[in-house]
């Protein structure tokens, strides 16, 4: 089964999904929301960014997973390393910086430092690109985008943390039964024997202590969070759902009790992988 | 005292400090962690976004509430009208367009329906500018910023939603005494006579049932969380921080209670507007 994973080549999510394709082929999307749109189609995976360590959760992905019918197959951690790159221009005589947004944020301390002006652009390799195509202009861009536009890596690991990791969701609007084609999607339990669930929690009306009563349910039944992410309801300023992973092997039960005060939406349980 | 906030001329940051600046003068800078770093400085206030209806959280202001010593000292709400806008060519001859990337995701629907390339800018201002000089293109942008670059709105209210509201924050290093200048910052209640409380909560460790633990404060005295959003610790993946506004008067009890159990960052308490 084909991979759908974000563009053009030398982009982050282009890397990793061809690291798990195996043998599968890897189709490529200029938006998050046309990954989605093909993963929903169930003709293929979809590989998405969903958060980074430095510069938060993927507004994009966020609201696919609100929005449309897929759900999770399996997550992976990429440790992210951000370079500066150029077409033969040193960093002292760069002019001007082509970024990512996401990549800006992560590297904003050298960027600052640099003090030349940044223009933002829609993927590293569009900055890979677009430093190769305008004469005294450098790029923050992957490994992979720098040798694909034959850019010289001038400065590497510019990020702000060495500690910089992005997590991906495996998406398909299958519900459990994984068709197989991606080895790591077959495991059904990580090294550890774990395994996670994702949900969206909509409280819908708001009232003092409601968090409190749906934090309560996975507390009463000594469920670790591993991750609490809030995000516009879309309904109007104030009103927010809850993205919510937490450790459990099918979290059934957890989940008819989170029913009966708010509206849930199942993302699905899958493996748990190790940082 | 100065105001200073996100520019180019034509932002939507720049408007609203036009409109709360009285006799005072806006300055304008071109990230808004300078503008942190002007209003740290104590000579001016700053005037910041810092969440959207439809996109969330502005990830560089919650950083620069985390990581500089600037307070809050009011909080103002204002509705977002995006346009489409050329130098003449109309909406059907559009072959590119200049979009920054947070009007990008607030007008989704319109602009994968218009299915021509998207240019990610730095500024709504600065898509009218590209717009300007580049002839076959077209930008999403404000009102302000069509008039300035002289463009003509060839599709008014193109975001997703009527609802558009963005609410921005008046920061500076002050402690609670601010000296006037902006009418609105000498009010100390609103129409209603409510007040609220910013926060940020750092965990630091991660145990079962903690975010629980520090919500039940709140719940333990009714006190009701206006927007809790969760950011990453920078200490690595899947920790994280909570930013917290709730509605109190001076939030002085409560703070006490919840420095037992985490570490607390307090952000000022200040007049809470109506929507």
């Amino acid at each position: 089964m084909k991979i759908a994973a974000l563009g053009p080549e030398g982009t982050f999510s282009h890397e990793l999904a061809v690291k798990i394709s195996g043998d599968s082929e890897v189709v490529l999307f200029p938006t998050i929301k046309r990954v989605f749109a093909e993963a929903e189609k169930g003709e293929c995976f979809g590989l998405v960014p969903v958060e980074n360590s430095d510069a938060g959760g993927v507004g994009e992905t966020l609201d696919g997973l609100m929005d449309t019918g897929c759900r999770i197959a399996a997550e992976y951690y990429m440790p992210i390393r951000h370079n500066l790159a150029s077409d033969g221009v040193p960093a002292g005589g760069c002019r001007v910086l082509y970024a990512h947004p996401q990549s800006h944020a992560q590297c904003s301390r050298f960027i600052e430092d640099l003090g030349i002006p940044v223009i933002h652009t829609a993927s590293n390799a569009d900055s890979a690109r677009l430093a190769l195509q305008n004469p005294g202009s450098c790029a923050v861009t992957s490994v992979s985008a720098a040798k694909n536009f034959m850019l010289d890596i001038i400065r590497p690991d510019i990020q702000n943390s060495d500690n910089n990791i992005t997590r991906f969701l495996l998406i398909s609007p299958d519900k459990g039964e994984y068709p197989g084609g991606i080895s790591e999607v077959r495991k059904t339990v990580s090294a550890s024997g774990r395994r996670k669930c994702s949900i969206i929690i909509d409280p819908e009306t708001d009232r003092p202590g409601l968090l409190y009563n749906i934090l309560g349910v996975f507390a009463g039944e000594k469920i670790n969070l591993t991750r609490i992410e809030s995000r516009p309801s879309k309904r109007g300023i104030g009103s927010y759902v809850f993205f919510i992973d937490f450790e459990a092997e099918s979290g059934e039960k957890l989940i008819s009790s989170l029913k009966r005060i708010a509206t849930v939406k199942e993302l699905g349980c899958y493996v748990m992988e190790e940082v």
